[in-house]
């Protein structure tokens, strides 16, 4: 299925279960609106499955790992080859997100956008490089209209075969990419007007001076390519990353099969933005899993309308905060399904 | 075992641990400090287990249930009788906490410390039961001095009870009362020396008359009753209530037995500050699971330089935010102890 296939194809959710879904959670035994996000998240995910007991069987955390071009200003605090030797980690089950999705029970995907190595097929990691990194965005665009589009594309076939190999109630994103903080608050910045400096924070945790030079970096790139803030594409292509790219395509074609999507952290939020643009009926299929330390983050979910379920201080990425955002998403389902009612627990109601 | 003995015997944990638990921590592979609260919870629970590889296998979880003679001021949204009616939803599985112990696979006691309804003994509630309610607060004290001491032992009885029935990792504390959040904004009060009004919340959910009625009732019973702010036992006695003595009784014994305590919302943290009155090295044993959204549940937590876990936007109660917390608890055990180190991942450490 081809981009502008699924793009046109995303329609809002339907609300018409609504006032029916509230008025279930109103009369469980609880007093009203006790718990809190629990409600909110129930009630979505019931319009989001359109029925009144909505189930998270099947979970699915895909990761996007793609190098960046723009490390070569030192703006991160790790080097470049930390992505692929990420990945390894990934597939040997040593990272955060491997105990995440072990303990939760979600079923982990990689997915190399273009890392900047090549890994052997048997690896597990699943190919859908477009290149081997982006390009340094200070000096040219970091990649092509063509490669920008072929990032989407590709992040719409590795749902569709992931899909296809299975029902999935529910997917989480995720992000590996050494230098994809700057590349993300670029994408932020462009399309939300904000300034860099209110955008850009410690990505890896790098110190006052590479933060200027990130906040520097990001303001040059922006005064250098013209980047059109209406035009996804445009925005990728000039500052973006293929992780990105992909994490986009990926979320695109969720809502347009009307799976729920769990957003993680600043990269993966800068892929809904993209995503956004594209068509903002996608918002309704987004859950905001956490709010990052990350200072962008929480600005790029404002601008979509959106507010994050958990707050741990985390800005790790991988997926990390929404595979832990998952689990309150089970238990909001679950509330919403098992819980007694006022009348069935003989129990009276207020005053 | 004896409260006395409890409280004398209640030691601060072995931080010869703290070093080594970070620099595992910090040496795991991920940019410093990158998993926010998981990280501090896996050093405390290291800290606490002694060990470098700590684990939640068996974990509890007790709700402690009681009715308070202050209903009789109507400051509540529903009347007394819905204590043992949600009584009888624990035992039959229909309430929010139901739901959260079995998603989590948390063992779940209900205990009736004093609820105005005589239970049958084959109901599977565990009759701790003091009195049946407490006295109305504004007329005279909540209980006698040996019913304040017996709702502390009743407390301390249950917990080893249960211990002596096999290990346990953890603990969480809930509770069940009809106006219970007058009596723990009450003790509150009376131990941090603040005003009412900024502590007494809308609890179930009552208006502004309610609510205007409570803090004014929190006030007149904080002037009626000459409270010795530092003597446990006599703010117990003058505002307090049977499930808030047990949930004491219970975290000075659990702190005895070096179990760790998760705290729900107010009402648990009223029997914490108890409890730190009497030992303030309890506090190293006690995590707060979530920030409730009642008003003085935080300056409670604050005033034992506690921060809490979670900030759902919860207010139920029942130890929902406990059960909640407790799954981040066990994953912050499975980052400490499954995550791979730079080392042995052969991943970069940082420039």
């Amino acid at each position: 299925m081809q981009v502008e296939e699924i793009i046109k194809g995303i329609t809002p959710i339907n609300r018409s279960i609504e006032t029916a879904a509230w008025d279930k959670i109103n009369n469980k035994t609880k007093p009203l609106g006790s718990l809190g996000q629990l409600e909110k998240v129930a009630v979505q995910m019931s319009m989001l499955k359109g029925n009144l007991n909505p189930a998270l069987n099947k979970r699915i955390l895909c990761v996007f790992a793609g190098d960046h071009g723009i490390t070569e200003e030192m703006v991160s605090a790790y080097p470049q080859e930390v992505t692929a030797q990420m990945v390894f980690n990934f597939l040997n089950g040593g990272a955060a997100i491997n105990v995440l999705c072990r303990h939760y029970g979600i079923d982990l995907n990689i997915i190399d956008m273009g890392v900047n190595y090549d890994f052997a097929s048997n690896t597990g990691v699943i190919d859908k490089k477009v290149k081997r990194g982006t390009n340094n965005f200070l000096k040219e665009a970091s990649m092509s209209r063509e490669e920008a589009l072929t990032s989407i594309q590709n992040g719409i076939d590795v749902f569709n075969e992931i899909h296809n190999k299975g029902s999935m109630d529910i997917i989480g994103v995720g992000d590996m990419g050494i230098g994809n903080t700057t590349s993300a608050s670029a994408i932020i910045c462009a399309i939300t007007g904000e300034s860099p400096a209110r955008i850009a924070g410690r990505g890896t945790g790098i110190n006052d001076n590479t933060l200027q030079k990130k906040i520097e970096t990001i303001k040059r790139a922006l005064q250098i390519h013209n980047i059109n803030s209406k035009d996804a594409l445009d925005v990728l292509q000039k500052v973006g990353g293929f992780e990105i790219g992909g994490i986009t395509g990926t979320i695109l074609s969720a809502a347009y099969k009307k799976i729920p999507i769990v957003l993680d952290g600043i990269i993966t939020t800068a892929g809904a933005l993209l995503a956004y643009l594209f068509n903002p009926f996608i918002k309704d299929y987004l859950f905001a899993g956490h709010r990052s330390v990350e200072k962008g983050h929480n600005i790029a979910l404002k601008f979509m309308g959106l507010s994050p379920i958990l707050d741990l201080h985390m800005r790790l990425g991988e997926g990390t905060g929404a595979a832990l955002a998952m689990d309150i998403i089970d238990v909001s389902c679950k509330i919403m399904c098992e819980m007694a009612s006022f009348d069935e627990a003989k129990v009276d109601t207020a005053l």
